[in-house]
């Protein structure tokens, strides 16, 4: 194998082209179109490998590139100007992708686009052995909801998506827990239930009967501080022990505008018994300083990506043991792979250590992903089979 | 005017880019960001003219191009491999757009995506004189549901989007009247939402007291007839005189799957005289077939840029005239500037002989649009305000 790699790079470094249609000559050729292309586009293609396969028609351009996974592939022109070519294998499930086009970085006219990497952009589906539970399928769907509310704290307009269970509009007597899920880094409102299918996954968890029936509220949770004037110091966090910053901005709009506004409009059981909140990566950092600061508002947690709690964290945030009733942790198989002790500690030690410690308390690896929507839609999967139970 | 166009021809054909720095020249600089960039873009940019600016990275093409309104406009490299240019000015309202990188048909990554010309693309917004009335404000507003169903029909799954008004949630004795609204060619269930701002439009109007509180249906009427097997004749339209295709194949799907799941999910009026139906383009033509043929189902009927009714065609439509209480025909005047006879006959003629045949027929024209979101917003807003009164 590693004698192969160095006549690879000796050819290599001899004639660019060769290694090219080496790695070529070993793709297998079963690849289909990309679950998530724009209507009739026969490209993107992934095979089963997980390799991403591109095209686009660029005449006049003199090197045409595929940008996926922070690794760029050239794309070789069939001499009329059609640009084809493939990746490496991805891991399956979601990923993000762009087009290089003689320097310039644009989307990929075949696919449907997504918020992510702080830009809307291409985006493809590796389809996962275990696809099926967040599937489109002919059973009862709830809906999700795009709602525009004024938030006092910010003085503007924000938008939410929410998502009401199967039935919802049926039983107008019923009312229901709320999950509250945050998006990461670069991502917004959009996230979890386009790419992170969060309203299929709960369809399918609730018709096969693995999960309560509740609400989500998805908003976004960017937030810039303003800067303080010029010589004096950034304004003192909301709570005590609580850094100034993104999570103390967004917790403020949380619990004055967006938990009174959703309690207001929808049929949710408004209290802290029935009340959740979860997030990926920096929506699991949100997650984390917010529910350690109101363990009088959430009684359920999960963080996806997005570190852990440990012992002594629990110790100094009063309540905290005593009325969160549920912790859910979670990290893609690679992402520990490369960064065990990451995150404030060891995730899996520290979630161990609460459990230990009496609390009801949960560790989950999603196998061979890393840091990508593969590990956090599995994540929901999981988590949402615990929640309200 | 028509000396300084042959001037500036003759220029062009002199040297090339006399006659571009020539139109720069003219151009007035006080560009702002488009209210449909991606958050945190500077470029797309429009100025007071309606021309549009662009600007993108691609520091290795050899040309690279705006291609708005039919028209491809060089832009120019600043020597770094920026390239910046503007369109000639266009009209108020929302345009499809795209870049030309090096031949490379691509989305500009600065832009928000719609779906329009049958792909996901960049779409700009041209400040309109009278935008207030699609302006997202600090008033009640309604939510906009995604909402996935199974179609008997089709024996497949499919998706609408479902405006219900402020207040649906709370007030949950009240039932509402239903408008089941299209989108044109090449557009989807996407377009009424998100460019045609239909749920801004109603919050608004709602607010005003200018229209009543109703449910609005978008589906995707977008349809391709099976083909009959070889020798054998195409299946039979479902009502005499309706023609087979599109409109027949989305007709049945809307009789037999989306107006039975709207009335069994959502606290519809679900009578005739609560019922429209309206589109906008082939949406309109949709309207025009379906409304003719089942005026046992629609008691109010818009068509927008799509078409008009003649006295001959409501005659040999039985019930037509006694059962439907409103006809509302638009157009965009640029449409009427260019083809005044279209859509079997002329559309003003045409609705005014239904008004004077005892009919409630109104005829719109938007001042200075062509076929494009503008005319199409302002025909929702003047509808609207007739419809369910």
């Amino acid at each position: 194998m590693n004698l192969k790699i160095t006549s690879c790079l000796a050819a290599f470094l001899l004639a660019g082209a060769y290694c090219y249609a080496q790695s070529n000559n070993n793709v297998v050729e079963d690849f289909k179109s990309s679950e998530v292309n724009q209507t009739g586009r026969e490209y993107p293609m992934v095979n089963s490998e997980g390799r991403v396969r591109v095209q686009i028609s660029a005449p006049n351009a003199k090197m045409v590139q595929l940008d996926i996974g922070a690794v760029k592939y050239d794309l070789v022109n069939n001499g009329e100007g059609v640009w084809t070519g493939e990746s490496a294998p991805q891991d399956e499930g979601f990923h993000y992708y762009q087009l290089n086009i003689d320097g310039a970085s644009v989307p990929d006219p075949g696919s449907l686009y997504f918020y992510g990497a702080s830009r809307w952009g291409s985006g493809i589906e590796v389809p996962a052995h275990d696809k099926d539970f967040y599937a489109q399928k002919n059973v009862p769907h709830g809906q999700v909801r795009e709602q525009i509310y004024f938030s006092e704290t910010n003085k503007n307009l924000r938008r939410c998506f929410i998502y009401t269970p199967p039935g919802y509009d049926n039983d107008l007597g019923k009312r229901y827990p709320v999950l509250y899920l945050q998006h990461g880094g670069g991502e917004n409102e959009t996230g979890w239930s386009a790419q992170g299918k969060a309203g299929l996954i709960m369809d399918n968890l609730i018709a096969e009967g693995k999960a309560k029936s509740f609400i989500i509220v998805m908003d976004n949770g960017n937030w810039t501080m303003p800067r303080p004037p010029a010589g004096e110091r950034p304004a003192p966090s909301a709570r005590p022990g609580l850094p100034s910053g993104w999570a103390d901005g967004f917790m403020k709009t949380l619990l004055n505008d967006i938990i009174p506004m959703v309690d207001a409009n929808f049929r949710t059981i408004s209290d802290q018994e029935h009340r959740a909140m979860a997030g990926l990566s920096m929506g699991g950092m949100q997650t984390h300083a917010i529910t350690l600061a109101n363990t009088d508002v959430f009684s359920q947690v999960g963080m996806f990506s997005g570190g852990s709690f440990s012992v002594e964290e629990v110790k100094n945030a009063p309540g905290f043991k005593e009325n969160v009733k549920l912790v859910f942790i979670s990290f893609g198989s690679h992402e520990l792979d490369n960064r065990r002790e990451g995150f404030g500690g060891n995730p899996e030690e520290n979630t161990k250590a609460l459990k230990a410690d009496g609390m009801n308390a949960h560790f989950y690896v999603s196998p061979k992903t890393a840091h990508e929507w593969q590990s956090w839609r599995r994540s929901l999967y999981q988590f949402a089979q615990l929640l309200f139970k």
